[in-house]
């Protein structure tokens, strides 16, 4: 596969610049003295709706041929509301499909959006059933939450606008759940940083992506049971290369590990962050030795979190 | 008693600039359409230390005169904290009385800070007694955590950066309990904002502010079993002159309104506050419909707060 170019990802950057905010950078001393580095927290938990799926949904949307026919996703997660807002942002319909048990919260905070919601068995099988039918019967264009190379290419912009504002960095760290965010960052740091590699977390309950970088293809989880739940999904065939090509490491993290982390976290920068974002931190902490004195990019991917069953 | 002067706030500002944040100022369009006004956020969570107290034990100790012999205070709260942190920031020593079952949490920051901590029964007679035998002993300077005009004008500090950002506030909120915030906030929006005044909000359970500015005399309270931990002091006649002269309102509310305030900041700002934190703003929003359309300054005080035993 012929990876997407630097411009390619400058187009995106444009493209979802008025569209998203700008997200703040957070330090902390107390951190940087406990991990022996120097940390920039990008926090795209201050992102419109919460998370950075905001910004490969409004750059896949703006990519759409037939917007009037709207846009269709299945997702439990951040990319529901994402797509939702974005839509509503840019005069689009959104579909989307939601699993009948997924939380109430997450379906009214959709609705609030203005999304369009189906519901559809758990199995994936059926949530993909379902978004091909809408597709069938509306002309609406489907966008799936992180295997789509404009969605992936949105989800890089954090990394550009985190080294714009720390152009020196030596990694950024980034949780990894369905390849989206981990690939738009690896182009990002390939194309715009200065000697800069993009690193990965992931729960060792779910580590297909460690799995897959060891074996060459695509690996799958048995278990899905990690408090991180944004990061439950498997990489895809558009992002999958990509990783492969420019992610030289995974590192793995226990649930304690995210959980301390996370706590850690809130208590030092005083920011709402979910489980799934304490991640990347965690795994730059399991392995703070080896990256001693080096100047770190971690990316903070979202905000959205049950405050009624927070595990501390 | 003759008011501080805008030039005595003035230097303050300017001398406690170089040592604390020029923390960032947060809006939320949804909490704006909830509540029907534009509110503009000033985040003294992401101070030093957590609090706005560090503004005022800075500005105290630059005025002290034998610095080399060091200050004290007596308080279990965050000036304990912000005393030691700015007390270690600057070169000097600081003596922290606390009262014996202060939560270990607490007494390990202000050793963390590098604090000394010489503990007391919890009686305020008990505080008072060994802060003046320290006082005694070792020639230090008595720094009270509210009731001290270098303090007060510190804590105003925060107002004036909020209105240099946003100069046509038509109020700003901030929470009540010893008096030195809102008296330092009052003498800011009355010398550097444009028709600007400042409203306190109180819990219901200490509304000893509230009683003060009708009765014109320092009331107390019975009882101070509120959630908001910070607001249980009493003013003082240092501050409450100021209080009696500039502040023209105090808004009650009860228990439930800011713990359910407390939880909409945490959801849709992403931010951690203390309990304190929320009840400015649940003052807001008990009279919403009376600041309809107006442009409000809420200051957010802190975000020290025991992540193991939240209100929900």
């Amino acid at each position: 596969m012929v990876l997407p170019t630097k411009n390619d990802l400058q187009q995106a950057y444009q493209r979802v610049q008025l569209h998203v905010h700008r997200t703040p950078v957070l330090t902390s001393r107390l951190i940087n003295e406990y991990s022996g580095s120097s940390i920039y927290f990008k926090c795209e938990n201050f992102q419109k709706m919460g998370a950075f799926k905001m910004r490969g949904a409004v750059n896949a949307i703006l990519q759409v041929d037939n917007k009037e026919k709207g846009v269709v996703t299945h997702s439990s997660g951040n990319f529901a509301q994402a797509l939702a807002l974005a839509a509503k942002n840019l005069g689009v319909k959104a579909y989307i499909v939601m699993p009948e048990n997924a939380p109430s919260v997450k379906k009214e905070a959709v609705l609030s959006y203005g999304g369009i919601i189906t519901e559809s068995e758990s199995t994936l099988a059926s949530r993909e059933a379902e978004a091909a039918r809408i597709v069938n019967e509306t002309g609406a264009t489907f966008l799936h939450p992180s295997n789509n190379t404009s969605v992936l290419l949105g989800q890089g912009t954090s990394a550009i606008e985190l080294l714009e504002a720390h152009p020196d960095l030596d990694h950024i760290f980034v949780p990894v759940g369905g390849g989206g965010l981990i690939a738009g960052t690896a182009l990002a740091t390939s194309y715009f940083g200065v000697d800069c590699t993009t690193i990965g977390g992931e729960p060792s309950l779910v580590d297909d992506a460690y799995r897959s970088l060891l074996s060459g293809q695509i690996e799958t989880n048995k278990n899905t049971q990690t408090i991180a739940d944004g990061l439950r999904t498997n990489l895809g065939d558009r992002n999958f290369p990509i990783i492969k090509e420019l992610v030289g490491e995974i590192i793995r993290v226990d649930e304690d590990e995210i959980i301390r982390a996370m706590k850690l976290l809130w208590e030092r920068l005083k920011i709402v962050i979910e489980p799934s974002s304490a991640v990347a931190f965690a795994a730059l902490v399991k392995e703070k030795k080896r990256f001693k004195d080096k100047k770190i990019g971690i990316i903070l991917s979202g905000g959205n979190v049950d405050l009624g069953s927070l595990p501390f």
